[in-house]
Formats: structure tokens, sequence, C-alpha cells
């Protein structure tokens, strides 16, 4: 027997389809709309679907899987018959102590499913990372995509393993001692399969975004719209034993409830964190500049435990690469990245030519570690016309200076998957639609957004081309080749330095001091004992450090002496002072 | 020699025409498209307007004055011509001590003017008030209304006496000791007359209004639309010497920005208060029962001094009247009325079947001084189909008891003009538009709003008519009836006592304690020494009071003792222990 609870406002009658044939009335609508109803022979593995008013079958809203695609039915789970073998996990390392590792599962390994993750997780524990973040697991329109149209929000993609599959990656991590932080979409659902709209209320046109219709989260009957988000999070966090959770583009959330959902979230997730005795961290993608994002919600902040720095990305990208195409026309001095490694927003209130007005507020205040930083990640890889990494774009030396700055700097470094070994294999925007018209309009509208940068639209590549996908995935081989193998001892020093450096981890850590030159083009991060003395430009550079050791150097032969170091063009040195 | 200035970023070219036929080309735009110039010969009391790339000649959009109403040319103030005689004035009482009146300018004298309210102010003394607020004070289209289709938000109604005429009303009333408050409207403007959107992006489609386009605060371009609200704002308190603003439906300024447009003006009148060392204080109404909105800046609120209590509103008129009606199905209990005598919100987090969905949170550490309490306002009157008054709606009795729990209540008590004496006349919706379609869509638009609550469209008087103005005028002479001297005389006592009672006023006022029962419909209101014992009902009730005097009674001879209070059906008295 079965319990079966659906909520459908708008619905007289809802039927439960066991196994596509057999259809059972449930009990309802109670005064908020939901149906539900004990049913005699239904049990896990299961094929089911709902029946609006006598119509067609559909997946279940909080289906838990959809072995069939987000067509099919939906499938009954039963999350306590997985056996578990991290009994012995108290939560890993401190979200402030974390070095996190940006995963895609279709892309990461050849098997492009969670176990092919599990059979490269070695790598991951020899880099030295401490946390896995996977891109959005639920189901989706199609075989492969980025994640963000999913559409079955409760169920991990059936083609990547399902529910038992990301469950074995999760016990896998916590077995090598990995957290594991899953990305959650909450600001809107694909356009493909998405049925929510059918059973009630979900969406609204009182907002807009720029991926679809905007969630129901303040309007009349948005009570279990709130509910349908914040028992996703806490499923994820509770059945499936992630750590912590990346909500995606929190911008694009809005909610003017006198309890933000973002507040309300992190309010459950503390009890939940509670009722476990495991830490469980939320970090947010927000384009805002809003340091209420984090803080404290004893002092009015939504309490998100970190959130993504795209200052500090843009600020080191621009200055590096010399782009200032679209959002980096705000960016490119060294002045800014070293403004964003003192406080993480570069815009704290300051005037944004690109967004034509002034933009964030000081976060003052906030640890440095409420935030993320990182020279790339999926987004700012992907979003490019041909998914160029850093490594296509930066010499060897700069990739290095790059890492240097990241891994050590005082927000909480993030990589993105093969960056550790410079991988030139692209991260392209690839999708598989099934819906012809759709797919069209996918192609079409990429060619069309990049057209207006200026490139020629036969040039840019097909998202629905499997080739885009292929393409995309990550060259295990190359790790073997000298440069790749170099830029990986590279990342996994500056790792090891960090973690077991006190004075480099923790909200605690040492206090930030930066001195940088624009002119020289050099930058020098201080934390503590230690130092990063980085040269950005092309010309040498002599700067001043303080006395101490060399504990890293990009290049060979470092001279350092009297209080200064001489640094060759595109190059780091750490400094570690006794 | 005149500067003038003017925000065009979309324009090549813009022209002031002064007089109305000399053009002089002002420099521009700059690099956030302002235009600007000295011109020689303009003066005050000279019409001026500002052609945009050689197109009509158009109002300025901070307009100090429209002499020939809104679509006609601006007109040159000086502010500093002003003679003041309140140069005494230290700002009155403060917020959380006041007793505010609301008044409509048109409606509350026979003249319809400034003036015609001085004429009047010495009742207001007599009635112990110690702040006006005026319904908004601006330039909207035609010669009555409420004020809040204005679209010149800079220039006092012409038709009322213009800037000059505000100026001698406020300084009338500081003579008399009187604060001002004026109403405000930032979240929409008026839908004739509206030039802002042919000189810049001051609106947005990014989100709605019920009443007009929304304002652009967050969106490209947003900066000196912002400067338009903030100065604005700061004009208010500084050129026309007001203590206070109210903001009318905050719920409806949406503003993503790091910095809320609302906090933000709060930081920039805190600065003109110590610039001016005046006290000047804003009020929001909000629909959002969010503490946020009155809580300090420092812990993460908006800084709003107060704001209007709706639901005490609700509470105490849905019990009172036994209307049920719209949002009042959300109110009528005896305990929610308690409940709003704690805490201000009945729905602190709480579901409301009206809105279907939960609503608010707990204000719990907000001082009750944060909130205005009021047995009615323009709103709720004026937004009845007929327009009714509360003394059209409930007995003597009830209204004695009404004022007695809003003037002697925890909050800052406000009436509405004539309520001290239970004016017979109506406050109506009405309108004066000269375009014909817009009044004639206004006309229907009024019939079916209230034909959908079952009103005969016939019925419902039209905002049109010149007629439903005139009879919302105040009749003046009735306050000479016995009945409406008994209700004034009541007012006067009640005030009198708050006034002169520490206990009653201030942050730091005594604690509220509330009793009720809700089949006896009775409550009992503790404050400090002063106990306020109300019968809401029908029947004889016998109600536990401390000893002391009885120093106020709606009934001969009231029967005390022995610890108790026996209340004819609908009365009060207000115990003073000694």
């Amino acid at each position: 027997m079965t319990f079966f609870r659906v909520w459908a406002p708008r619905a007289r009658r809802v039927d439960l389809v066991l196994r596509r044939d057999e259809r059972h009335a449930l009990d309802g609508p109670d005064e908020m709309g939901w149906f539900s109803g004990n049913v005699e022979g239904a049990g896990p593995g299961d094929d089911y679907a709902y029946s609006l008013d006598g119509g067609e079958p559909r997946p279940d809203p909080r289906s838990p899987w959809q072995p069939d695609g987000v067509h099919g039915p939906s499938r009954l789970v039963d999350h306590s018959s997985f056996t578990w073998s991290d009994g012995a996990w108290r939560g890993g390392v401190a979200l402030a102590d974390a070095v996190v590792y940006e995963l895609h599962v279709d892309t990461f390994s050849p098997e492009a499913t969670y176990d092919g993750v599990i059979s490269r997780l070695d790598h991951l524990v020899d880099l030295g990372v401490t946390t896995v973040e996977l891109l959005p697991v639920v189901e989706y329109p199609g075989r492969w995509g980025w994640g963000y149209d999913g559409v079955d929000l409760y169920a991990p993609k059936s083609g990547d393993g399902g529910p038992e599959g990301l469950k074995r990656l999760v016990d896998a991590c916590h077995g090598r001692g990995l957290s594991v932080i899953i990305d959650v979409v909450y600001n809107h659902l694909g356009p493909s399969g998405n049925y929510l709209g059918l059973y009630g209320p979900y969406f609204t046109d009182r907002y807009g975004t720029p991926w679809g219709e905007a969630v129901n989260l303040d309007g009349p009957d948005s009570d279990p719209v709130r509910e349908f988000v914040v028992d996703n999070a806490l499923m994820w966090l509770r059945d499936y034993h992630a750590d912590g959770l990346r909500l995606d583009a929190v911008h694009a959330i809005v909610d003017t409830s006198a309890t933000h959902i973002l507040e309300e979230l992190a309010g459950r997730v503390d009890e939940l964190e509670a009722e476990l005795g495991l830490p469980k961290f939320l970090i947010a993608e927000s384009d805002l500049n809003d340091p209420r994002i984090v803080a404290d919600r004893e002092v009015g902040g939504y309490g998100m435990d970190a959130q993504w720095s795209d200052d500090f990305h843009h600020a080191l990208h621009a200055h590096l690469t010399g782009e200032r195409a679209g959002y980096y026309a705000d960016f490119g001095s060294v002045g800014q990245l070293a403004k964003s490694l003192r406080q993480a927003f570069v815009y704290d209130g300051s005037y944004s030519p690109h967004r034509r007005r002034r933009h964030g507020r000081t976060p003052a205040g906030i640890p440095p570690t409420r935030f993320l930083g990182y020279l790339q990640n999926h987004d700012q890889i992907g979003n490019r016309a041909h998914g160029e990494r850093s490594s296509a774009l930066l010499s060897d030396g700069l990739l290095k200076v790059a890492a240097a700055i990241v891994v050590l700097g005082p927000s909480v470094p993030m990589l993105f998957q093969g960056e550790e070994w410079g991988a030139s294999t692209p991260f392209l925007y690839f999708t598989d639609h099934d819906d012809p018209e759709l797919g069209k309009a996918v192609t079409e509208g990429r060619r069309r957004e990049f057209a207006s940068f200026g490139w020629d639209p036969a040039d840019v590549p097909d998202p629905q081309d499997p080739e885009t996908f292929r393409r995309s995935k990550l060259d295990w081989d190359e790790t073997a080749e000298p440069r790749h193998a170099d830029l990986l001892d590279w990342h996994k020093r500056l790792i090891a330095l960090r973690r077991s450096t006190q004075e480099l981890v923790g909200e605690a850590g040492a206090d930030v001091h930066v001195d940088f030159d624009e002119a020289g083009r050099w930058v020098v991060l201080g934390r503590g004992p230690v130092t990063v003395a980085c040269n950005l430009g092309g010309e040498r550079a002599t700067i001043s450090i303080p006395p101490g050791d060399v504990v890293l150097s990009s290049v060979d032969e470092p001279v350092v002496g009297d209080g200064r170091a001489v640094l060759p063009p595109e190059s780091v040195i750490v400094v570690r002072t006794p």
C-alpha cells in the first residue's frame, strides 16, 4: 500500500493511474486543494501518473523518478531502501575551509553517468578538493544538456542513473571524504515536459525571467508552491545525503512576501541540521551584489551560507584576457581585481556602465568565505560562442597566476572540471530537445544571440548537434601530457598549501592585504604569513615582499631578496614568512 | 538668469521654451543624458517648457508649478522668496506622541483650497490633534480628485493655491503647533498629463501596478529616476517645511536593488534632519505586513518611522460592522482585534483566506508607535460604493467605543476629517478627468468593480459627476447639532487624555495588556495606569477591571465596583488607577 498525495486546486477529481491502466480515485480536494489516498497493491518500482478530471495521465509534479523521461510515467521510489555506507560521515570540511569542484555529470566521464563520476573520484581526492558541486541533476528533456531546463525537480536524471545512481555517487563521495553540493533551479522550469501548470498555479505573470515563466511564490495559492520548493531542497539534503545546495540565479526569484523564500529555506535547513546533527549549507548564485543574501538572518539577511562571486571572476577574467564585451565592459583594471580580493563586490553602489545604473552595496562585515571565487565556471565558459576555457585564452603563466589568486584567495575557491589540467576540450552549450520546433528555436536563438555580438551565425556551434555535446566531454588522456600534467601539479600544490595553512581557511582566516600597481600590472595578496606576488603583465615587475621562503613559484628561478621579488612576465611566487 | 537642467537621455537636442515662444538650446546631453544651461532673462514667475528634438513643448518633469494644469506650461518658482514665520518651529511633537488628522484639501473646506484649510485650523487645535496629514497635493488632471492621479510630482495643485498657497498652509500649521505630513505617490503616475515617459525611461514593464505603469527603480537608467523620487521627497521636507511624508502603497514599489529606494530615502532624510537640525519622518502605507518596512536600517530594515496598520483597521471595522466582504473576510473576531492591539499585524505568517496564502511576519520587537491606528481613512471610506463613513454604519455607542480604542490604543491614532464629529457627509470616489474617454473609462470601471460585488451599477455614484465631489465636502454646520457636538466632545476628551498621560505616548509607553471575551464581545485594553474597558456587543457585559477612577465613560452612569464594571451594550469606560 502506498499513500499518494498531490496538489491540484483547480481539479474536481484526481485519479491515480497505476501501472498505466489501473485508475484509483483519490480523496479530495481538501480545502487547500490537495488530493490523497492510500492505494493497495502499489509499491516501490511501480509506474504511476495522475489524471486530472479524467484527462491524460501526467507525471507527478513531485515524481521521484522518470525512467522514460519527462513525458513518461513517474515511478515510486522508497528512499529508505538504499543501503548507505556513509554512517560515519560528519559533514566533511566546513564550507569556509572547502575547495569546491564544479562537475557536469554527462561530460565529466565518457560514461556520462553518476557511476562514471564515481570511477574518477580518486582524481579529485588526489587533486585535493574537498567538495563536489554537481550541475543540476534532475530530469530534463532529451539525453543531455546542462540541466537548467529541468522539469521534474524531484527526479534525478534517469539516463544518468536515476535515484539509485545519484545516491551511489553521494555515498561514494562521502566514502572518500568529499562533500556534495547539488545545483537546484527554483527560478523557472524548462520549456518542455513541464506539466506543473496543469496541476495548479505554480507560475505567475506578475514577474518574468529570461528563461521561462516566473514561479508563484507570493501570489494566491503560493503556499503549496513554496512547500514544493522547500520540500525539494530538504529532500536532497535528507534523502540524498547532499551536504549543500547551490541555488541557481536567485536574482530571478522575485518574492515580495514578508519572509523571502530564501530566508524561509535557510530556516528550514537550519532545522534539518539540528535534527540530523549534520552541517548543511546553501550557496546562492546572485547577480544583485546585495549582502542581504549572505547576511545572517538575525540582522535582516536571508542567511545563505555563501554566494558566487561573479565580480571577482569578471575582474580577473577581464584583466587577464583583455576582453571588454558585454558585462566585461564593467571590468578590466588591476584595481578592480584588488577590490574584489578585498571585499568580493567590485560594484558596491558604484555606477555600472554596462547596467547603466548604480549597482550593489558594500559587503562590509561579511566574511570573505561567504563568497566563492573562481577563474571560470560552466556559465562563463559555456556562454561563450565557442565554449573556450581560460586555458584556450591565456598563457600557462597566466593560468598559474590566476590559479594562485583563486586557490590562495580569501574566498572559497572553486574549479570547473578539467580546469586543474587546463583541459583543451571546450564546454559548449548543448541541448537535446526532442521537440523539433523547440530544438530549432534553441539553435536559432543561440545563433541570433551571438550574431548580435558580431559572430557569423554559421560559425556558432549548434546546441542541438550531438557533436556539440560530444566535443564538450573531458579528454582524460591528456592529463598525461606534459603541459597538462604540469598545470595539474600546480593546482595540487596550491590546494595543498591552502588546506595545510591555518591562516588561509576558515571565517576567522587572516586579514586580507592587497597591494597593486595599475601601470605595472602587478598585485600582491597577503594573508597572514602567506604572500602571493603576481605579475599579470608582459613586462618584468619588481615587487616589495616580506621576508620569507618561496614556497611556490611558477618560474624556475625567482629572483628574491632585499625585500623584493623580480618577477618575469606572467608569473607568480608564493612566499611564506616564518 | 536661471539655470535649467533636465534629464532626457534619448533626446539629441533639448530646447528650453521660455514664455511660450523663445527657444534656447540647452547644452547636452552629458554622459548620463542631462541637458542644462543658464538662460538670460528667465526668472521666477516665467512660464517655460521643454521641447525634445524639436517636438511639442512639454511640462518639466520637475515642474514646480503648473498654473494652467497638467497640460500647460511650467512656471518658475523661487523657493527662497517665501516669507516663513515658523523660524521658531522645532518640529512639533515626536511622531510617537502624535495624533494625526488626515485631511483632503478639496473637501475639507467649502473653499476647497489651502487657504480654506487655514481658516479651519483652529478647529484642529481645539480638537487636540498634533499633526495634519494632507492627501496628495500635487497637480493631477481636472479640478478635483483624491490626488493619487498626480503627474507633476513637484507642483502643488494650482487650483488649490499652488506653491505659495501650500507654503502658507504649512506655515499656518506650524504657527498653531501643528505638524504637517504630505502624502506622496511614488508607485505610479496618473493616466493623463503624464509626459515623463517622453523624457526618459521613468517607467518599466518588468513589474506592474493596479493603477498604471510601474516606476523604473532598478533597471537601466534608473539612477536619475531614483534621484527624481529622492529629490522630490527632500523638496517637501526642505522647501515646503513639511515635517513628514506618507508614502503611498509601498508594496507596489518593486525594487530589487541592493539598497531599496525606501531605505535609500530614509538615509537621505536622516541626512537632511542632521543638516536642518529638525526632525523629519517617513510613514509608509504597506500591504506587506513586513516588519522590515519599519525596522531600523541597522538590522536590515528600511527605516520607515511608521506604517499604516490596516490589519488593526480591518479587525476593528469588521467586528463592529459585521461586514465580511472582500478583505474583511479575513477579519471579524474580537480575538483578532485584541491581537492587532498587541502587535498591529493580525496576519503575522498565518494563512489569509482572502489572499489564499500565508501573509506577514511577526513584528516582535517593533514598538507599537511605529504603526498608525485608525477606525477609518480616505481609502476605507472612499473605496466603498457609497463612501459611507463609520458614522453611517455604527451606533453612536460603537463610534465612541471605537474612538476610545483608536485614540487610547498603543499605535499612533489617526482620524479622517470629520470623523471627530461623526460627519454625515460621505467621502466618495470622485474624479474630474477632462479627457472624455478616460472619464468614461473611470465611470464604467467603477461601476463594473462594484457590480462584481453585487451592486446595481446604476446605484453606484459616478466619479465624474460633479455632484459626487460636492456631496463629499464636509458640512461644518452640523458640528453644532447635538449628536455631532457630543461625538466631537468625546473625541476631544479622548485626545486630551492621551496627550496628558505620559504612559499613553512615546515609544517607551507602557506595555500593552489586552484581555477579551469572544462570546461576550468585550475587550479590555490596559496601558499602565489606564484601562479601557469596551463592550462591543449588544448584551450587557461584566468585565474585571483594576481599581481606580472612571475618567471617561460613554454612558451616563457606569456601574463600577468590586473589581468589575457592568457595561451596557456598545459602551466603553476608561479607568485610571492612581
